[in-house]
């Protein structure tokens, strides 16, 4: 474990006695087995922070960054710590801020489609809540069973619904957030397009760097009154992808385009039995909704596309029964790879829908050269691709060369025009590949409005942008050595 | 005309000849009868400006930022000139920058539904061209023929299809624009969601306080198969307003709800004849579009909606003349108000869509109270109001209470729970609107960011946010005195 060379310059027990004077003493976790647990997100970073606090309310975490300020501690936010790029992991120690019990919904106007939701409020929750209404929040991250929105807000998270219905910065409205220095604002509104400098916007997916969300004002969209899913069989992910761009040329943009190769296919179906054949090279999920004619008339579209460009087999369903049937194989997926490999690094990038053939063939070349099993599940419809790397950790080596194959992926993602990620963010794990897309002035210009929000190493530090005062260079050889790993090979 | 109070320090003539040597002798006015008429916008704010410059390249702009800040002068950038809140009116003199000859389309992508742009692209030329493809820039302001891309991203601009589609910050991808140290650098990219802080959002709207605009990736939208356009007629705008939340509710969005009152049908029909009863208390445009079986669905809510809530009549079009003709009173409507009064000052308020039956009544109350005549048209389905207020200038006072007059129309809209802007943006006029929906602390975090990227008195000083050195409070009072007008009634 590294030691944070940011520590308290103060007597730590002090700090723990007036954060539990703050917050109340059952909110405050400061003894290394409580600690130990919060050291890590869905990476593979781990990181210990000094102490962990349990706010309840906008004031508990005003309080708790004061004391940060005091002490001169970073901070660090975290939700249900479902995070893939190492965002909630405190690399450099210090308060770790955990959103979990801020978990009400304090109001649902139906009539104006708006929700205000405190930041713990788990996405699933919050759907199961506004389907009584007929309505929901279209951001579903495939973790939106556990994870919240506050770090849907802090990832900018998509979902399979984000191709029809736009990541998460197009449904957050306003938001309350505590800035580095402790005082609490408001941004946006309950209206859209609130006036002035656009700080909602900012603030999404900035990745706990320039403040907490302490509440946010959602924007609702209705259900759709009748929904179709379609299960297209491919021979391989070209003919599939070309499917993808076809359907799209021809006017119908589904809710969800997600594809699953060969690879999860063989993992998935003997563990789930979505009935998704095992010699299929490729399947296209494909999900329209609207009035029920419209859905009609755009599921022929969809159909005729995939056949054109040689699906084998389309089948649908129009029952939710029955749909949730053919979602189960790509909702399992993620878990049912945990299950068949010893670990797998779940990776996240985009490109341009049409460069999706040609950079699908790169990954699994990539793969093959080095050696490792990968699974494709993607959001096809956005061109954002999520290769799972399996291996095993306990090979000497094997980590390092699958963080290097990660990088040789990302790279391949940029060189098509594409990004080092579509919805994961940056965290601590993509840092070095920021300068891959951004200039040094590019840079420079998002360094500068970080830092009008406080010092770059109070919030969440070396996150997101490269450099930073004590921080690794953010190249995977150096995360290493936060892993204690050996050499970079 | 005022003074400007931060002119230059130095010899002006020596400003005039580095900006002919950077930019072409052509390509600099200096001579006053060359700079009154870009004194003003579409508002009634008039200030001179210094030296206007018509930059060819990011780096004839970065060049004459570079002599702002040498000179120590204030630079605003201007597009056509159609800003409806004051944000290209040179309000403290110094190098007005017109972005209109950089007006080439570099590269249209079809596939990928991606255009690059240069900022002084009219918004129409832009559609035109797209048109061949298929495909649309979805934001549409109703000034299209005339604004430019660069302006519509300075304020955000919406337009009737806002409603479907969302306002420019939904459509762009990435941005490479000037920062006030003269610097050039790319936000955003070519794929949605680029990683890292979301600079171009902020940038989208913050009306050129911030950098200027060098050339942009937009995305793009298919134009649908279908469209159909209903007008349905009704006896007042209350029932038109119930129709407009009844339609939304019941799960249809259609792409436009514009609204007409009886005091705009009644400017506008005898001038275009488009067919709108004369007796109608509102009229509403609506327009949906999807596959041909879609539309007929759709439409059927639609209209079902419109009867249920009191509609007289319910007329539609499906052949493009037929729907032109539907569209012809609503987007003559504004140049019609200009015929039909010496004067008029064109408001932008949004409320709660819920709200508009209880807040349009409020404002034709105030209307009567403050005894000017007024006709409402306006974007219904996004709570989006377009009050304009007739008057005569040259009788005295009378501009005063018209002012007077907005203030009360937004502060209505601000106690329904709405905003001071829905799409024109804050500029000259509404900055101390700012402090009935932002805290002190709130706009100190924006004048942070605003900081963060120059000094607040370099770019478009006195715009968007209250206070500023040297500034008018941004009160209407104060607004006064730059139209050399008498004292605030």
């Amino acid at each position: 474990m590294p030691t944070n060379d940011t520590g308290p310059t103060n007597d730590p027990g002090s700090l723990i006695r007036e954060l539990q004077e703050a917050l109340g003493a059952s909110n405050v976790l400061h003894e290394p087995e409580d600690l130990v647990v919060y050291e890590y997100d869905a990476t593979i970073e781990r990181s210990l922070p000094d102490v962990v606090v349990f706010p309840a309310t906008a004031e508990d975490v005003a309080a708790a960054v004061r004391l940060a300020v005091k002490y001169d501690l970073p901070v660090v936010p975290r939700g249900s710590g479902t995070g893939l790029s190492g965002g909630a992991v405190p690399i450099k120690g210090g308060i770790l801020i955990v959103m979990t019990r801020m978990n009400r919904i304090l109001e649902i106007d139906a009539d104006n489609r708006v929700a205000v939701v405190q930041p713990g409020v788990i996405n699933l929750h919050l759907q199961n809540a506004l389907a009584e209404y007929g309505l929901l929040y279209a951001p579903d991250p495939s973790s939106q069973r556990v994870c919240t929105i506050g770090g849907n807000i802090a990832n900018n998270s998509g979902g399979p619904h984000t191709l029809a219905h736009g990541s998460t910065v197009n449904h957050i409205l306003g938001l309350e957030v505590v800035l580095p220095d402790g005082r609490i604002v408001r941004l946006g509104g309950r209206v859209p397009d609130a006036p002035g400098v656009d700080l909602r916007g900012l603030f999404v997916g900035s990745e706990g760097t320039l403040g907490i969300v302490t509440e946010a004002t959602l924007r609702l969209v209705r259900q759709a009154p009748a929904t179709r899913t379609l299960l297209a069989i491919f021979d391989s992910v070209a003919a599939a992808s070309e499917a993808v761009s076809t359907v799209i040329r021809r006017g119908v943009i589904p809710v969800a385009m997600e594809m699953l190769d060969q690879e999860i296919i063989r993992i998935v179906e003997p563990r789930i039995h979505a009935g998704y054949p095992l010699d299929a090279g490729a399947v296209l999920l494909i999900e329209v909704e609207g009035v029920p004619d419209g859905v009609a008339a755009d599921s022929a579209v969809v159909e005729q596309a995939c056949r054109d460009t040689g699906a084998r087999e389309v089948r649908s369903a129009d029952e939710a029964e029955e749909r949730e049937r053919l979602w189960e194989g790509r909702k399992a997926a993620i878990g049912a790879i945990g299950g068949a490999a010893p670990a797998f690094y779940l990776l996240d990038g985009v490109v341009p829908r049409t460069k999706l053939p040609e950079v699908m063939t790169q990954v699994l070349e990539l793969c093959r050269e080095y050696g490792f099993a990968c699974g494709n599940v993607f959001h096809a419809g956005d061109g954002n691709l999520h290769p799972n790397i399996m291996f095993d950790p306990t090979i000497p080596g094997a980590t390092e060369r699958v963080l290097e194959l990660g990088g040789a992926i990302m790279r391949a993602c940029v060189d098509a025009g594409g990004s080092v990620t579509g919805e994961h963010g940056i965290g601590l794990e993509k840092r070095s590949y920021m300068e891959w897309v951004f200039s040094e002035a590019d840079l420079d210009a998002q360094r500068s409005v970080r830092e009008a929000f406080g010092p770059a190493d109070r919030f969440n530090p070396c996150k997101v942008l490269p450099g930073g005062h004590g921080c690794a260079s953010g190249h995977a050889s150096e995360v290493m050595q936060h892993l204690g790993a050996g050499s970079y090979v």
